[in-house]
């Protein structure tokens, strides 16, 4: 196979993809240079990309004194996007969420491979899926360095790659007890928002919290040497923060009320846990309290406290009223 | 999400995915850590792998002088292998195909990810899936270093990592006319096998080339600085010859008679060229015969010259007869 190639079928001779839609069709070559191979492509050199698309693999050229990150992403439609959604936000939000992971380590992204299944060919629907592509490729200066094409359900993986100064990584083990627990941003805009899409009606906002995540490599990247720990909110806060407290052997509380939400009212622990906010959620010691507001302001982005980690392995949730909430049953993870 | 995590639905309003067969259910991190989260773990020290599965991506300490090499492969069931394989083949034969690529370019691996989707909770198929991603890992001594797993039709995406000397890599692009061109060990093995299997026979032959093909990383290897230019042959000898002339501009000729097959009878031109033999195809100046010879034997691989490159951009076929075969109709790439 190569660092992209389209594969075929058991049942044909001959082990080509041709995508059809009513008499137009499209072998793989053509899908291949026309909506793929260029993507990102000005920034190949500066990403040390030196076999790009066509060839066997990628090569890349290392940088000195670093660490490799590395991190994937399936994104199956009807399951993680709608199939209504425009194809460049799907295209956008699939590389985005895995781009999520790297900013949750602290690392600088630095290409991309996309494995794609696709059902037609439909050249309105390539072509509005690479406009996404690029969209991202440009705002990270990441080119797309190969992939696979396959026919069936759309479904998209994201293979992400960046690197990291050596140890500096902000992993899920670092949280001592005593450590403030912080958040990015706002939860619950990303549901919100696609509860509004799967009424069929657009965006509410002009944020695109849900169609186009906001990865915070900014903030992160600041958090390096800061933060004890990090996370990115993808399960639900406060899910991932059990992830966090599982892998740091530590205990948390964290208070409802301080959970920073877009909304005047107060969101449940349901809502709050819904998941796809691609916040980051970090611990730091509290004598950085300072410098984590320096970041917010000089960032402009919210960084709010929520809560404190303790000794233990339980995740407590706290009400407004100062009272432990009982986790509802179902409520896996706890 | 992570270099680890089951990703949820759009319409729980927990993203967590829960198998389910009978009145079983697995979440997430049990499958994780019951069939992923081993694998390969021996060889995670070795391969400078510091953050395996678990936290957000993985983190990777990079060799020195070395370039990272770097290509994915999807596998789907009913159109890259059958339901019906073993589900220790399906893994093997997945991480296999992708491995090929690295090989191709005569890169050494060093780690894999894996992405796949699975319908439902069944111990003994993911007991005997992990059975194969350990029997290649072994093999290789490469660690599994993350994934994502999600819930839909059996599904196996891999990205391989390896690394090569700066500058070394066997590409597609080096052929020089007047290369002799070479074609490692036997094709036709790996579809005549598939055609027994297709039948509900196992397979004829205990050499298993299309369940667990060999990837030939000692030979390529061996090639570095030998080889004008590589291909594996994924998609069918003429096919893959046809890409490798594309990319370095130059015609071939290639002798049917010459070509290696296991049968003692002749191999009709599509017979040839159904694939899936993850071979190498490369050139090679003529004045490197001698220590090709030289592999060959102290490989115990047959490698057998099969044709010639030549100015021009045509892939011609020539018959026992010495004649010019006509491609078929519907035979696309000529």
């Amino acid at each position: 196979m190569a660092a992209w190639e389209l594969q075929g079928y058991l049942n044909l001779s001959l082990n080509n993809l041709t995508l059809q839609k009513g008499q137009e069709t499209l072998n793989e070559h053509q899908l291949i240079k026309e909506y793929f191979s260029d993507v990102g492509s000005a920034y190949l050199a500066e990403q040390g990309i030196k076999v790009p698309i066509g060839d066997d693999a990628a090569i890349i050229s290392l940088p000195r004194e670093k660490e490799s990150v590395i991190s994937v992403d399936t994104s199956i439609s009807g399951v993680h996007f709608l199939e209504t959604m425009e194809p460049s936000d799907i295209a956008y939000r699939s590389v985005s969420v895995a781009l999520s992971d790297l900013a949750a380590c602290g690392a600088t992204p630095a290409w991309f491979t996309l494995a794609i299944s696709i059902k037609e060919y439909d050249l309105k629907w390539l072509s509005d899926f690479k406009q996404g592509l690029k969209d991202i490729s440009n705002e990270f200066k990441i080119p797309l360095i190969g992939g696979d094409t396959t026919k069936g359900h759309l479904s998209i993986t994201i293979q992400v790659g960046g690197y990291i100064d050596p140890g500096k990584t902000l992993t899920r083990k670092g949280a001592n007890v005593g450590d403030l627990i912080y958040i990015t941003g706002y939860i619950g805009e990303a549901m919100a928002e696609l509860d509004q899409l799967k009424l069929g009606k657009s965006s509410s906002s002009n944020k695109n919290r849900y169609l186009r995540p906001k990865i915070r490599f900014g903030v992160a990247e600041r958090l390096l040497g800061i933060a004890s720990s990090a996370i990115d909110i993808s399960d639900g806060v406060f899910q991932d923060l059990d992830h966090l407290c599982k892998e740091s052997k530590v205990g948390a509380e964290i208070f409802l009320k301080k959970i920073p939400t877009f909304l005047s009212k107060a969101l449940s622990v349901k809502e709050i846990n819904r998941g796809d906010d691609y916040e980051i959620l970090f611990t730091s010691a509290e004598s950085n309290k300072g410098k984590i507001n320096d970041i917010a302001r000089e960032e402009n982005l919210s960084i709010c406290e929520v809560g404190l980690i303790k000794k233990g392995s339980k995740v407590e949730i706290i009400s407004a009223e100062g009272k432990l909430v009982e986790t509802p049953s179902g409520y896996q993870h706890f």
